[in-house]
């Protein structure tokens, strides 16, 4: 491992300050929660992007929700090949293992993923489409969300394609056995919603309206 | 999408807490990182886990991390075979596009996809050895991990498996090429550490020492 | 008082949200409860069991409930021995000084509290016969509910132990001259119910049928 | 059980709204509270005053906070005399038991049992001395408290002896052995706040200024 360096000081010095205060004041917490193993009430699903700080929209505190972050908070179909399938695998380990009673997808705005896929989809970014772009084969799960919208036509398109990325996102987790299962004895509940980063806002999807509404 | 349910009313409740206080006090922030993009120095690859709140740690500001969390913190090796590859999609956006000068790999104590593994590969724990266990097939990537640990024989096999599910995923990082020619351009460098949840500790790889030693 | 440690940062920040969202929405009606004194219609003696949240359940507003809280919702018998007596003086304070028209003991399912005792009734649980133990000689007000369903012989001996507590609490609360004499004079009744929290059930007892019975 | 009457009509109502709202979108986690136990994070000593809801204040979910209410938010010294001692057994149960990391006492503004107390106290209240007045003896544990703020001499002798009633109670704390020892591993923490009614506010107890703070 001749290449890996030491943690960059200002990492380090921030460390030491959550060290001194946050964990601090909270060691009892903390060593419960190691002692007894974590029982988050909800798993949240959502972008990598550095503006969506998850844990800090949702109150949550440490122990409370099980996070999953990828590009453009996706989740590809149902598909058991033997293959590696990091996404499939943590929505597995949370609603089998920890039982969690909610499943959140998160979308945002601003979402770089999925702008990609916009440009990708009207023939604007041909790297993407490229076989070795693991972006863009990544964002080929949205590639039904963009023939959404394209046929809508709405005037946000990009907004339209977050939106769309979540409801794929819910689409394809029913396409689960076990989340399909859960749902139906009442035991999971899934959830969209959709973080507006330079307003702040929150809306979420309302299937009486068949759209996304502020909470 | 019947099958949609509104948000908890406790994470709403949250939301606006949120809102009133961090988002209020950061609105000016918030506005910039929405109309200039993010432009994250370091990227971090986490654990799903509940109790790791990987900005704390790094006390984090918004859009200074971009941030992927899988089950055990885990990379798998480069292989681009056209098919869905969420954590490569992710370190191929932070490094090619967002060009992050950092890529940390963050393991932690009492982690339940690194336990999983190693009772797998034991021999007990037959559910994961099934084809269509996402868990399963995920944590075969840290099998040569295993093998490693089984070799040494340390006298905590469950931390040292925790420790080379950061070690594998830093050795798989540099099969890619766009992070080896990052590397070696010196626009980037790689880290590895591990958080001892309980006790708040945390710990980087030492090149020099060949192990993970206090910061 | 070097032990005393300031308030953990996660209550502090939901404190904010509380103050942001619904005391804003609500400031004129805090003022004037704050300004007239508190006029509650009922006084609600539950359990501390952190699922069981009596406000919501009964779609309380603040000023609503008197609410005393402890182990198994219990109430020992009249004893005025001049010694510290927390759930006599609530009863007291709320029947004599409030005046509250009613006096709900709500029990609910999986009480720890209601176990303890059944296990120390049965000999398992000698730490608690220990005259040491607090909740041992608390969970003695019960004994004779035991003895109650140890002869009828239910089916579930844990939910009618449940039951008993509450019945147990309401004929000690008879044994209060000033609660027998408010009853008499037609200006306080005894409620006594019982809340299954995995159903989100809530049943009350119903002195005709000499059960409990759905509300 | 001849003077117990069916619930209130308005109470049921009210529930059946909670059932068809609250309950309906939360129904996995209630079941899943139901099936694992509770594992709250903290337990808090509040008064039973209407006025104060320590749900709502601390923004709490469904088996976060294990709550003990009496009257003035009191707690007794250690004193294991085979008799029944309901706030020992809370706070034995608490700690022994569910291993909280938290004890937190809240006391309020406007406090009724407070005034009460320094009423006694000043020799105007002599149906409080009475031997038979359970309120009287139970505010006897705030006696010492009112000694020192009459030695103080405050502006405001009721605001001083409402922060005297959560101080004496922390004192008290230290008293039990299972507090101290748990205090001393570091595996609990003791905090002190106040809540002011009419205006929404919060303080806690700042040991280094040796007062309460605004949070």
């Amino acid at each position: 491992m001749q290449d890996v360096r030491p943690l960059p000081h200002y990492l380090i010095q921030r460390y030491h300050g959550w060290r001194a205060t946050t964990y601090a004041e909270n060691a009892a917490w903390y060593r419960r929660l190691a002692g007894e193993g974590q029982h988050p009430r909800a798993m949240v699903i959502a972008c990598c992007d550095s503006r969506v700080d998850v844990a800090q929209i949702f109150g949550a505190d440490s122990g409370e929700l099980f996070i999953h972050r990828n590009v453009a908070n996706l989740v590809p179909p149902y598909d058991p090949d033997g293959d590696y399938h990091g996404t499939s695998a943590a929505v597995e380990y949370a609603v089998t293992a920890l039982k969690v009673a909610h499943l959140v997808v998160l979308g945002h705005s601003n979402c770089g993923g999925v702008k990609g896929c916009h440009d990708m989809c009207e023939g604007h970014a041909p790297e993407l489409e490229a076989s070795t772009s693991f972006v863009g084969r990544w964002m080929d799960i949205l590639r039904p969300g963009y023939k959404r919208v394209k046929e809508a036509g709405p005037a946000d398109p990009l907004r339209a394609l977050e939106n769309e990325a979540v409801l794929t996102s819910l689409e394809n987790l029913m396409t689960f056995p076990f989340v399909r299962d859960a749902v139906a004895e009442g035991v999971l509940s899934l959830h969209g919603c959709w973080n507006d980063i330079g307003h702040g806002g929150l809306e979420h999807y309302d299937r009486k309206e068949g759209t996304f509404v502020p909470v």
